[in-house]
């Protein structure tokens, strides 16, 4: 039951940086329990916070190496390459908008990125970075964390093998509350930087976590959206950016169509992402709060609850489940798993071996994502008119 | 717990038609289940069929005289009117496109009429029969029967009285797989009649559930549609009608939006009414499924499960609840209290005393449905763009 | 969709009368609503409350004749028996002490009888009634309600066609809370009678809903218990009968074991009997509050929902469902079946036709009940030691 | 959000070894992914498996230096206490019969000891480790890993506050399907030990998973069982150990009562644990496998759902809270909280600081559990007397 996931052979775990995630950051914390639980990493570097006491505090609670706490990401990148030890890859869990440059003077650095999301916060950095990574020759990870969960992966593969017929419907949503009320105004970090344009983007809501549902919808069904008509709306008064979005959907390729609610307004949602996708034969139900269960739904038949680690679960995802159905995994697993199938391929590597094929986001998903912001604020300023998302 | 409902001194029930309902009709039984449930009619006439030996053999199986089974509504008016015992009120469980045709001639001859939804086949025969409602000074009500369900009272009493704040997101999707293969073709008798838009108007799942949704929505909250956005859309080749929508709006009056997902081809899905109602302070959520429970979730506490016949249910739901909480009532309940709140009216006119206030659907909302379904149309028409409902 | 159930002729219902089900009864409404929802019954005449005021308002409120609302039963049985248009069938919706002489003296003026559970205040009473019944000639019909459910019955079909394999483990429990305080000391109606020696029999919380859960076992599982174990228990201070129980069981004819809880002082328990039947090859698990599914969990694969008017329901379950899944019904359509089947096993009677089969708790279903409570009252009299139900 | 558990710092991670958990293990597996997550921990030693091959291919997965990794436990107690560097404590996770050697070598060899459950496999054992520990002056943590989750966490703080009142019931129940079919016939290595009275000792189902039952029911109660009555059956033929018992409980101190049903027979369970507590003012409900959410069911007021993460959890359980709500924890988290803690403890006893007050399951509570074990076996030998458990 114990997958290969967490019995690759750790004796010589990653080195890894990581920049952004000092002291009450809450995304670095999840990347290190992520990093650590497979056991395929060290962290022994970090530039955590722009904060110079904050970085020392933050370095000296991890553990680091006081000569390895850098002040900034570019000394960090200069000093790692230069070390025999050094750094073989770094986690950007920066705000958005640090990502680009972050990452660019790693990749230039020879070091492997993962990256959180969104990939930037301008569609312009995104395509450079993508141009970046593709002439480094380096890893790039970006860490759209719910594809790591086995029932995601479980339902891809459905998807894939044709269980559900052809694609007709996808229906995502992600509704969350936690900005119901303007907490930017009080200093909460979290809050402040994902509402302040400047930081975040063009997108608020949609940057967030709609490119979550966007890209969870394109990694189970395969398919890319075409064109999209988007209604973004800020309900928390001075609030700059997007706070609820309706979107339609038309997928490329096929006949697909579908809609995508994000919400960070919506009273009694803690994390409600929840993707529905419907076939000519069948559909699929997977909520993210309750991960381990995937109803699968042939037309005609009874419903069907698949577990992960239960008798319905197939190959992709037995690959990267740890324990016997009944024993939930949860959100750090899934995040872990994207982790270890990053350590895989870094180790393939680091030793010439042929990488793996593992279905890890790329920074061409990430690319994708911001397409999907650009389209959803270009649509919603044209008063919601269909709009490519190769046109922005 | 046993409430006013059901209790109702029945000693002269009222005396009721029916128009449609015979033999392989599936709306018919249920209105006539409705009807008894409570004790408050006597189904005494039918033009059960434009078949002759179909309305026959319905009426002998349901204990008609035969006398009073006639062969065309026409003649039922006709005669009924000149009885003494005459019909009180008639049921009008027809296709759509016999909404009006029918209800004109019984409010013509002074019979109230209760008559299923969508209120007619097309806007300019809905603008017509209210006008003939409006004109007779008879009862006129549509039975948009998931508004007599004990949690969607109590919903809409939660909301009239701020336990949400202002309402800012209305969210409500109605899916069902019954239409994912083309069973018109194969002379299926409620596919058929559904998807020709002779007899169905210009919606299909639109009209036949669209409505109900969008009925529910206003019914809960108060509010009505400005515009919308629709992208409707026939997956299954041949059908003429949408069999799926993707619906964006606006209400007006304040700066709630919403969306309405409705498909007749999305497998696993019975029969999936869902409302969810956010406020600032609060939202609430309903399954038309599993109907006893209605979600409270108030900003920054914990999910209240209120049950019907529970200590949270309130007034509203208490006078339409028959037995305790965890006895669970359905959806012939729900239908069962329109009809004995629509028996309260007819007895008051009766008698002469003032009219209870009883939220039964109107043929006002009836119009306000048929806005939506050609709103919709329009909508879809023009490539998605916001239409004004009241523009149609 | 709708079943033969709702669509017997009933042109010639059967006339009922009523003895208890007065102003204030719960249990007597329900009757009522569960008579006419399917139109084959017409209540004609009640000896509706031992209070005369009482049984003359209620009788009025229900449109009874004046001259058929009777003093008492045994004025209405003779009475009754004397006209040619007489009762065919009573429903005896009494306190439990009453059921035995109302029950003999009408099944001797040749009365069909249908009677709420448990049988009887005493397992004297049961078996000289069960000898009044066999000697009759009449029908009896014990409400055990639950047994009226179409996801109990296609429970049933299932044990019965081996799909669970070898019947090892049911568990049933029944949980309520509405006698978590003394509510019985502030006369509550309910459950002063209840909680009375006199009036409910040796048992409180095991007579009143214990012999439901063990009826439903019974009768989804065809095995009867050979022993038990029990420990009784009232938690509320002064109360005089038990208001918790503990059950362990041995069932006969097979090697299957079980367990039974009943209570009526867990809170936030509602009405919550459930049922579990594992076996070599498969479980099923139904919820009576949420009674339009059941769990079928077939051992080494994925479980599956089997929805009422769904795809996965049989013939058993189809007979006795009147709306298509998804429509949810509830506990008055189960009740409601129960009324109806015996509709036509009183028109068979009624027309010398062939009894049809179907599955209506009996008098001896209703011996076997009083036999559980006598055995968990002995059981738990001798510290719990086990107890055959053949020896009380 | 992040809470202590995450951030205490780890500078100098604790030293651990660990006896059993070589290739093919499940719980060795897990009890290093508990170790990782929060980064207090170095595995730096190993008594893998008893066959040699094993153990030297286990410990070069894991990384550990060739001269640590040990042929036995002796020897591993005896080198590892000559070093400098040496454990600090060690994990056992070898089948039960091990853990008492095992532990008392270690124990008399100054290391802490961390050790899976039920304690042992005989009553005699657990009393001279009981003593071995108190001797020692060494921490013993036992992993009844179910404790640790922050529901439960939280359920034990609502008791001790009096949220419920006085306690009246617990009703645990723990079914799983694993062993359903004789797979310890086919060699089977999980189930081999299990079902064999020399490794696992008197219980089968009862110590495995019962006692986690009876652990946590205890746990959150504060309440131990002063007697009980059990009948254990083995349904699987010529299976040694029970692998079913129905188990009812009486409470010392107070007047609760309960049942325990363990089974591992049950089709479609695949980790069912479930704890329902109720006292006189409300109730909880807790499912393993939903392990977020805790129901608050307080008497005459609508069920609450509190969440981990959520407005309605308390101090104790956001102490061990990793991450918001809606972003689920689950079983590994709920195990690593355990070590975490052990963690602390051992930090305080390495600086010689006061013992933090932390609910880590301990030595004697393992005894209990064994006293649990004994008795069930005593009682349904007795035909399920009502025994004491402190009279086994």
């Amino acid at each position: 039951m114990v997958s290969a996931a967490s019995t690759i052979a750790n004796n010589q775990p990653v080195r890894l940086g990581m920049v952004g995630g000092g002291q009450g950051a809450f995304i670095g914390a999840v990347h290190r329990m992520a990093a650590r639980l497979d056991g395929h990493y060290t962290l022994v570097a970090g530039a955590l916070s722009s904060d110079p006491e904050r970085a020392r505090a933050s370095a000296e609670e991890l553990g680091l190496a006081p000569d390895r706490s850098y002040g900034s990401y570019e000394e960090m990148a200069a000093k790692e390459a230069a070390r025999e030890d050094g750094i073989e890859a770094v986690s950007i869990v920066t705000p958005n908008h640090v990502h680009y440059p972050a990452a660019k003077v790693f990749l230039e650095a020879g070091v492997h990125v993962i990256c959180d999301k969104p990939l930037t916060s301008s569609l312009k950095d995104a395509r450079q970075l993508a141009e970046t990574v593709d002439k480094s020759g380096r890893l790039f990870v970006l860490t759209h964390n719910y594809s790591g969960y086995p029932m995601i992966r479980h339902a891809r593969q459905m998807v894939a093998e044709g269980a559900l017929g052809d694609i007709i419907l996808v229906q995502a949503e992600y509704p969350q509350d936690w900005l119901a009320e303007p907490i930017e105004q009080t200093g909460q970090k979290q809050a402040s930087w994902r509402t302040d344009p400047a930081r975040s983007g063009a997108g608020g809501a949609i940057g967030d976590i709609g490119t979550h549902a966007y890209q969870l919808a394109s990694f189970v069904t395969g398919l890319k959206a075409e064109s999209l008509a988007a209604d973004l709306h800020s309900f928390v008064d001075g609030r700059q950016l997007d706070d609820n979005a309706h979107i339609m959907l038309r997928f490329a390729g096929g006949r697909a169509k579908g809609t995508i609610w994000v919400s960070q307004v919506a009273p009694g949602n803690e994390n409600g992402l929840k993707l529905r996708v419907y076939g000519t034969k069948g559909g699929i139900e997977w909520v993210q709060a309750d991960p381990n269960y995937l109803w699968f739904t042939p037309l005609g038949e009874p419903r069907r609850l698949i577990t992960r680690g239960g008798a319905g679960a197939g190959d992709a995802a037995a690959r990267v489940t740890r324990i016997p159905g009944g024993h939930p995994e949860g959100y750090l697993e899934a995040f872990a798993t994207l982790y270890t199938e990053a350590a895989a391929m870094i180790r393939a590597r680091r030793d010439g071996s042929a990488l793996p094929d593992l279905p890890l986001p790329t920074v061409h998903d990430g690319v994708d994502g911001m397409r999907f912001i650009a389209a959803c604020v270009a649509s919603s300023r044209a008063d919601s008119a269909w709009t490519r998302l190769d046109a922005v």
